[in-house]
């Protein structure tokens, strides 16, 4: 069973967003068993999306359109919809009278609005949004199947989860397919290869590589008659997989490193302080992701100058004078003086040159250090990170994480 | 003229990377006057990324190609895009010499690799990759013009910006479009267009909408005989729109917030020390994408617990047991603590329930204060933002920044 996905907009194809709903699609469909052929985007143009919506019908049994079903005048993809199919728009009563009811005794909304809110496809069944007013579409068309969800990604996933996921766990398949990602850091692609050569040839899935600024991510697939054999053939290629990878693997179920290190934290009550300099909260904003954090982030100290180094973290004037703000000395002196103010377990920091300016004869953009304060000592690590200062300021917030990550592991704690 | 972009790789049908080079390609082709027809992606896979060529060829003048361009067994790109154009994949001698070139006296790389990377199809010119090992293509085919090129962005952009751009530029057009976006904040998308009534008809330019978390996008589009026309429509019409706006757009130039602010607090030479509490180092973060901002930004302190609001910002302890840490005076508290400490011109804090936990019986999920510490006193705001923790932290975030602004346009200064 295959999939198409059409996103429609103005704003996409102008490049003015990065469509994200089409990726969540493609996730959680992948996810349900449900393999994704193809995606495209079109702008908000009838005959462009009815052409579109009808190539996606010649060559997948479910079709997954998003965006254009608001009340304004660029919103046309219910027309789209209809002509592709060959249906004429009717006033969907009960839904006309829903939506009367929605608006009542607040903000009166024009009857015009209310109209094309309640237009459909004749035949077309609606799904409910519980989080705004336009609402999903669901229509058969010769033995091919359409779901029309609106743009918004909150409303989207809205639909999504509440009213399409049970649909599709529902379908007869003929055949499933599912994904896990491995998550590492690093390590390069060419070494996991290499790595993995050994049982590459026999493992029960197939592998996909992909490159971040984070680290690698390794993507497993695996096809089967059903969830349960798909489900084992993931878990065995896991297991023979990540000793092969050793420390470098940080998640074998996609998960990014702040939760990962986040919660690590969490379950073994473990507190920490941040003293940032060129990551400038970084850190301490991908830490606070992860709910409940609080129990074990004390606080985070952005130092951005040399003044906030002395005063906020009680580093040496003399110490920076004579190494440098940027040297490994101060790193060290960050990631002390952080812990022992806060009274952490662990006291993290960072200092370097995330450009584009900044760079001295001796110390390039890129140089980070990184340290870690621990009860027994402190350890500083020294990178040159290539890349524009976003990319960066994230390598060197992905290391420092990733520092903890390893300390924790190294200790067994 | 019209283009049509076509990304590839498993890793974007099976939804585990949102495909960030469509759009990047999009919005730069679309500011270079030629209009995006249609998007797609395909996994890595001969015939489907052939017979999606083919399509794409179908329907307009320039094709670009991401994706599938490396080494290993899984790109197949390059073969795809010789069997679309009926032609056989050659060695490039140049190209190899100049690959084996690379790699001398360096770590050896099997012939095997240096071949995959120089076959390419006959007749295809090649583009240098400044920052990696697969270069970019160029074919001329039936009257149609195609662009192939790698899937990592950093590489993708580097032989766009670098070969790329000329050639498009010195295309010649019967017509251009171009796209300009007024960015705002604070105000909903039906007000805008509800402000915009008086003049919408008349304008020279096209109107599309983007409610984002962080603000409402407003995109103009013109169309005309040539650049010099469009760019007169753009500017004609954001003359007319801007002052119906007033106070709540903040680029017309499609700048984010964080740039803008950044670049008025640089320009004007005014210092700020920043004490976060729900937005866990978010603002930080923000501020300091901006290059250069050590010359403005002394310290951020991310207090998330009330020992550190005491400790690191002063605030009274007695006042956070009367008022609770999530109070207008501990925002105001936070905000004048860091101001004084850091000796800066202005101070700014959040102290907010970001969730999905930590609610109270009177303060809700969302509640956020938001304080601005200036020479004349401080201001505080209250709100409630729905969504998750990470949209409760961005929306507080761009809030915040946006009592800069709006502090710093209102003096004048």
């Amino acid at each position: 069973m295959q999939a198409n996905i059409l996103t429609v907009g103005d704003e996409i194809v102008s490049g003015h967003v990065v469509d994200t709903n089409a990726a969540y699609l493609a996730g959680r469909i992948s996810e349900l068993g449900i393999g994704v052929r193809r995606m495209s985007s079109v702008g908000d143009d009838v005959a462009e999306i009815c052409g579109e919506i009808r190539s996606a019908l010649e060559d997948a049994d479910l079709v997954f359109i998003t965006g254009g079903l608001g009340p304004t005048g660029d919103d046309v993809t219910k027309q789209a919809v209809a002509r592709a199919v060959g249906r004429k728009m009717v006033i969907d009563r009960d839904l006309h009278a829903r939506l009367a009811e929605r608006w009542k005794g607040r903000k009166p909304v024009s009857p015009r609005v209310v109209e094309a809110l309640a237009l459909v496809p004749e035949g077309a069944a609606t799904m409910g949004n519980p989080v705004g007013a336009a609402v999903g579409l669901d229509l058969e068309h010769e033995g091919r199947r359409l779901f029309v969800l609106p743009g918004v990604p909150r409303e989207m996933k809205s639909i999504f989860e509440g009213a399409i996921v049970r649909l599709l766990k529902d379908l007869p398949k003929d055949e499933v397919s599912s994904t896990r990602i491995i998550k590492t850091t690093g390590i390069r692609e060419s070494q996991i290869e290499s790595d993995l050569a050994p049982v590459a040839g026999d493992l029960p899935v197939s592998l996909g590589y992909l490159p971040r600024p984070e680290g690698v991510d390794l993507r497993l697939t695996a096809v089967g008659a059903d969830p349960g054999v798909v489900a084992g053939r993931l878990e065995e290629a896991t297991q023979q997989i990540l000793p092969l990878l050793g420390a470098y693997a940080f998640s074998a179920a996609g998960e990014n490193l702040n939760l990962v290190v986040g919660n690590a934290l969490l379950e073994r009550g473990i507190t920490l302080a941040v003293a940032e300099s060129c990551t400038g909260g970084l850190i301490g904003h991908l830490l606070t992701q992860v709910a409940g954090i609080s129990a074990c982030l004390d606080r985070v100290i952005v130092s951005y100058s040399n003044r906030a180094k002395i005063e906020s973290l009680a580093v040496d004037g003399d110490l920076i004078e004579a190494r440098g703000a940027v040297s490994r000395e101060v790193a060290e002196a960050m990631a002390e003086g952080v812990k022992r103010l806060a009274g952490s377990d662990l006291g993290l920091s960072t200092t370097g040159i995330a450009g584009p300016s900044g760079a001295t004869k001796t110390k390039p953009v890129g140089l980070v250090y990184v340290g870690l304060a621990h009860a027994e000592g402190c350890v500083v690590s020294e990178h040159v990170f290539a890349g524009s200062r976003e990319i960066v300021k994230l390598k060197a917030a992905v290391h420092a994480l990733d520092m903890i990550r390893i300390h924790l592991a190294g200790r067994g704690v």
